[in-house]
């Protein structure tokens, strides 16, 4: 597996995007509603927010994907469509018409989802005229990419390429993380394409796995939102023989798939809102996998973690704090804990150390955490940031 | 049942405490170790952190009180003797020792609490000082309410007076809330006495279901801390016939012992690290009372929540996301919300309402939110408080 340089979704052979401001954003500018679609249909698969109050994209595309085929995305950024009723329903059905019409495709093969304001109806006007001059292209990943964003600061695009049967299959997408969207809150929309050929039973098992190690370990600040949306697209223009579940070619698929979905959930987590610092926290020896995946997003999800590392301050004992409330299988009397290259605890004892390196290993952009309960052979990383008085402002002082 | 003007645990008829500064805390000065004492053996029952990692003082305490008796209670702050291996353990049994020396009671009749740094030895010397100048008096109580304290910015204390068996029964006690401790994390320690004659067993229950409705429906910040500890003693010194477990007449106990924890957990969580506003979230027509607890302790948990209040900004959206992310069952459709007096939706419509008498609402030190869920008869109500700059402050600026 290789990673992709500047990577855009459109790096998967056979997909297209376009992009346009539609007017859904107010500032008359911005990128906000973009189309990517397939040359071919294509085998697909989502996840979706586990919120009970689930916006209308979301409802409407989960309903479709259950066919395990697709062929188009149609996203808008600056409107959630979600708590709008029957409407919100017509609306998000009347996206992917009006996308379908414009590809000459049946309506459901192409899905939709949303992000931005809650409680207010689509311009479903702007949306209609934005997709009537949508054009498609396949070196516009870049500009996809940008018209998901809300308030984050920088697009997040991900890609790699490897073999597949002797074909080489690249797999690339794009998120859009966790901005404040006036007026409400944090979504995460990340959507994979690749040209793999692959059985839509296999796609979904592959995605399941992927963003078990993922996305499902990113935290800003723990508010599930109600349009959290995963898709991930496979057209087969790679023509390998296509994978299979339960097929033993299948792994290094899964792995790469998983690396895509990895580096996505870092770029949002250090794009978190107010966010100076990115923190990985790798938790080993866990009593299983799961434990060790409780443990470590107890940790970049603590409030006290998040500030102490804003601070630079060593404060393990909020790092301990954060195992032991995680649910995991936690002895104190095992445990050993780094921070950066400083030893905090070995076996359980407190390890002398020098406060300064201690606090220099907090002060980069990057803070890595690394504990091993000594209880199994689980092994997980959760990625997440600091907490600082520009999450507080933003969130705050940004009024509706 | 009847409120106590400035009550102190010492209300209870029997009941004693003393104070010092034994040298814990480093200021010089401040209380930091007490005793609160019956003058004859009690019922008692406690409730302990469910954090895996326990500090020394709460794995004694909670194993001593499975006698379901306790006559004496020695607390300190500034110090949590947490992760200090055998030797904490040593300093927590020898704390209990020279509680029993110094009172004539058998060592077993004692429990102890601790607050404060982590991972640092108790300065055991201090302490049995501090122990041997301890003078108890039936009016020291607001005295052993200062002498928990860490940065909690007042004591907090309260108690009702009620009616069992046509014998007037005294229930009051003391808490020590969400401050942060230098250098680790905030911990909730709350001491209840009662003039009342109960059976451990009915303690035991109705200290369980008071916990429930209090304590566990407060929230700062989400971490829950390695020395959290909640212990009412009861001894009979009312003299009314003894409650038993099952008996007709004990739930006005059962409800004014709910009463105290409640009101104690609430200036907890209104002395939350750098809280300017206190939270009320009332959950009605919940599928049961646990989902109505689920839902209502999401709500003042939710960062976006907190953050919004702090704003003043009525962004209902956030709340309703926090209601559907609890785990609680919640339709969409069904949900009236109101922020202080104002509709913001009713049967799952969206209300419009007047921004300024929104903003309005979130004004004041009181923020009051209430959600009808429709969909059964389970009710709660959480509290919890604003996420400030000063909180990001406090715990990031404030160094080991």
């Amino acid at each position: 597996m290789e990673p992709l340089a500047n990577a855009a979704i459109t790096d998967a052979t056979g997909f297209r995007a376009g992009a346009v401001h539609a007017g859904i954003k107010r500032d008359g500018r911005s990128l906000d509603l973009c189309i990517v679609a397939s040359d071919r249909p294509a085998a697909a698969a989502g996840v979706f927010t586990r919120n009970k109050i689930r916006a209308a994209p979301v409802v409407l595309s989960e309903e479709r994907l259950r066919s395990g085929r697709c062929q188009a995305l149609v996203v808008n950024a600056g409107n959630a469509n979600c708590c709008t009723g029957e409407r919100g329903m017509a609306d998000a059905r009347r996206m992917t018409e009006l996308t379908a019409e414009r590809l000459g495709l049946p309506v459901g093969d192409v899905v939709v989802a949303s992000t931005g304001v809650i409680g207010v109806h689509l311009p479903i006007g702007h949306v209609e005229r934005g997709i009537g001059q949508i054009e498609l292209r396949p070196d516009a990943g870049h500009e996809a990419a940008r018209a998901i964003m809300t308030t984050d600061t920088r697009p997040k695009e991900a890609g790699v390429r490897l073999e597949v049967g002797r074909r080489t299959v690249t797999i690339a997408g794009m998120a859009k993380g966790s901005g404040m969207i006036h007026p409400n809150m944090a979504t995460m929309l990340a959507f994979v394409a690749t040209d793999a050929a692959v059985a839509p039973s296999f796609l979904r098992r592959a995605l399941g796995e992927a963003v078990e190690c993922s996305f499902n370990q990113m935290t800003v600040d723990g508010d599930t939102s109600t349009n959290d949306t995963l898709i991930v697209l496979a057209n087969g223009a790679a023509a390998n023989a296509p994978l299979e579940l339960g097929a033993a070619d299948g792994k290094p698929f899964v792995e790469a798939l998983t690396a895509v979905a990895a580096d996505l959930a870092r770029q949002v987590a250090r794009d978190g809102e107010g966010a100076t610092k990115f923190v990985e926290m790798v938790v080993e020896g866990a009593l299983s996998d799961p434990d060790a995946r409780l443990a470590a997003k107890a940790v970049v999800g603590s409030s006290l973690v998040k500030t102490a590392v804003y601070g630079a301050d060593p404060n393990w004992g909020r790092v301990l704090c954060a195992l032991g409330y995680s649910g995991a299988e936690v002895d104190e009397h095992k445990v050993d804990l780094k921070i950066g290259e400083i030893w905090l605890m070995r076996g359980g004892q407190i390890q002398q150390f020098d406060r300064a390196a201690g606090v220099a290993a907090l002060q980069g952009p990057d803070v890595r955490i690394w504990a091993n309960l000594n209880l199994g052979s689980g092994r997980a990383t959760a990625w997440g940031c600091d907490l600082t008085e520009r999450y507080v402002e933003i969130n705050g002082k940004y009024t509706t």
